[in-house]
């Protein structure tokens, strides 16, 4: 971050390659990576070092014009069938965050209605760009609208990680936050650390402590604790794809979150731009769920943790059932239930069909 | 373990001083500390080379008789001033575990009951040889009465560690799942891995996996999950205090595993020796929770996780109430709601009472 700038330059088209800051070894140093190879990025992905669904959709279309950019064919159907086998490629490295998919929809759909090659990768280019602008204008909407459900001196429970990193923009629940900070309402934030990966404790401290908000770290096992002894007023998290019906998968518990609010009387709020809104999906029973290498939760710095031989099961995320969650924020509105009822509308306007089983509206 | 002894030994007294496993050091490496300090003995317990509420009480009580052994008074007065001034250091340790108290006390009063300072020597280190027996004992006879709790083909999720590692016999809630395993019924565990100190993943996973059991760890924070899919038969936990209306304190994260199983209608079973149980706390608000040091947070295996400055809250345990606890599975019988009434029935035969606040009948 510099004095101009506020946000870190997360993800960025550089003279014809993708900048990326590497997430994974955050906060220990500030490292890019300069990537002018698609497998390279699909390879980064994979390894978490850009994570976050809305940052995925954005890297995944700058990802698509980097193809799009390199590649030596000369007629516009070559050019496409090439960008089709990199979005297939890109789709595949995460599968539950549906904005990967989405945003790769979208390059294509610009990129099939452009005319010639060198045109379709500047129209590919040009959209990947618009993705990006209108995610960091999604997450100043929503921070807008969020804050207004977080009183003022609220102590806000928070998940993994939705800042700028995780949307190469604004944040989703860290912008409500960050919102109702700058609006003078004297927030405090729990921080769950997120295991495996540390996300909470590695990245939103990280962005907490750049913004100037208050927040202490816990392990995600203490989250209950703090709501029955009254420590927390809202719960506040991101999404990595929302079913039709409300159902909402996010980081690996967060469905714990949800029960422990219910049960605290506590608002439970789902903060996510539209583009991780999949109507497509019916319910969160359809939503593919990332099983990540188990060595992830059984080493941890390169020590294990366990002993040799011992098996262990990582999935990546798990599935809200909408009935936990008061509101969706979205940079269209904020979602009630019913949520068939009212994501349905929010998408309304506005709304086009695309091709893809995994895409959306 | 050798052929001999299917045990670790966890804590034993050898030639005039107490050998400790050291925990901290497991799974990677299987090392002893020779203590003939009670200082040394206090430092391992706050450093937790030794935990688990009943393996403190037994920990404890070879320290008063240690400290019995190497002193230099020569007068029954004089000696049992040292000894009580020794209980006062190591009860103040570990707060929250009762049974580190409730084993200082024991070992006091036999004390005091003796004749000359050699006596007391000798009757200090009988009365904890008693209590480590006694202790294995209660964990075969939990185990029995437990695992008719327990179904065949179950998957039960556990936390923390609780089996011989935890207790210096045979287990409680481990204990409970071994007798099952032991009855040919097929068990299988889910074990979290119980950040921050990873007791689940470091202790636990390595006692099943001697034990033969089938084991997965997982993040504390997937739990709720496979409870919700349906993956989790029944919950089934240590304690390190149960307060007399049946409010149970246990290692953080306990809490939030008793309300998802409710939420997801699984039974939630609490096993513990009558040791644990504290009938001068009525509550589970009068136990005090220990807080423990923010850099178990806040880094891991020497790595720090978290940006400089970053702010932790630790607390070690949490308060599970009581109106979530299917039963209390003890070494003289199952307790079930309304548990002012079961649990003071449970220890009505034999009770004697004792003087200190943390003491117990």
């Amino acid at each position: 971050m510099t004095a101009e700038s506020p946000e870190p330059n997360v993800v960025s088209w550089n003279a014809g390659r993708i900048r990326l800051l590497d997430q994974s070894r955050l906060p220990a140093e500030e490292a890019y990576l300069e990537i002018d190879d698609c497998r390279v990025l699909a390879k980064a992905i994979r390894e978490m070092r850009i994570r976050g669904a809305p940052a995925l959709g954005v890297a995944a279309a700058y990802g698509l014009a980097l193809a799009a950019s390199r590649s030596s064919a000369v007629d516009p159907a070559g050019l496409l069938a090439q960008m089709e086998e990199t979005a297939e490629m890109l789709r595949s490295t995460r599968p539950t965050a549906v904005n990967l998919a989405w945003a790769l929809e979208r390059v294509l759909g610009a990129a099939r209605e452009s005319a010639g090659a060198t045109a379709m990768a500047e129209v590919a280019l040009s959209e990947a760009r618009r993705i990006h602008q209108e995610e960091i204008e999604a997450g100043r909407a929503i921070g807008r609208l969020g804050a207004e459900l977080v009183p003022a001196g609220a102590t806000v429970l928070t998940h993994c990680n939705t800042g700028a990193l995780a949307t190469a923009g604004y944040g989703t629940a860290v912008g409500v936050i960050r919102t109702a900070h700058e609006q003078g309402k004297r927030i405090r934030v729990l921080v769950d650390e997120t295991r495996p990966l540390l996300q909470g404790a590695r990245l939103t401290a990280w962005e907490l402590q750049r913004l100037g908000i208050p927040f202490t770290v816990i392990v995600d096992g203490a989250a209950g604790e703090m709501m029955r002894r009254g420590r927390v007023d809202c719960v506040v998290v991101g999404a990595d794809r929302i079913a039709a019906n409300g159902d909402v998968a996010n980081k690996v518990g967060t469905y714990s979150l949800a029960v422990l609010a219910k049960e605290n009387r506590l608002p439970f709020y789902v903060a996510a731009p539209t583009s991780t809104i999949d109507l497509s999906t019916a319910t969160g029973d359809e939503i593919p769920i990332e099983e990540r290498p188990a060595d992830e939760v059984t080493a941890f710095a390169g020590t294990r943790t366990t002993p040799d031989g011992a098996a262990a099961a990582n999935p990546a995320f798990d599935v809200t059932p909408a009935r936990y969650v008061g509101a969706v924020i979205t940079e269209r509105g904020i979602a009630r239930p019913p949520y068939d009822e009212s994501l349905a509308r929010l998408l309304g306007t506005g709304a086009r069909a695309v091709k893809t089983g995994a895409s959306k509206w």
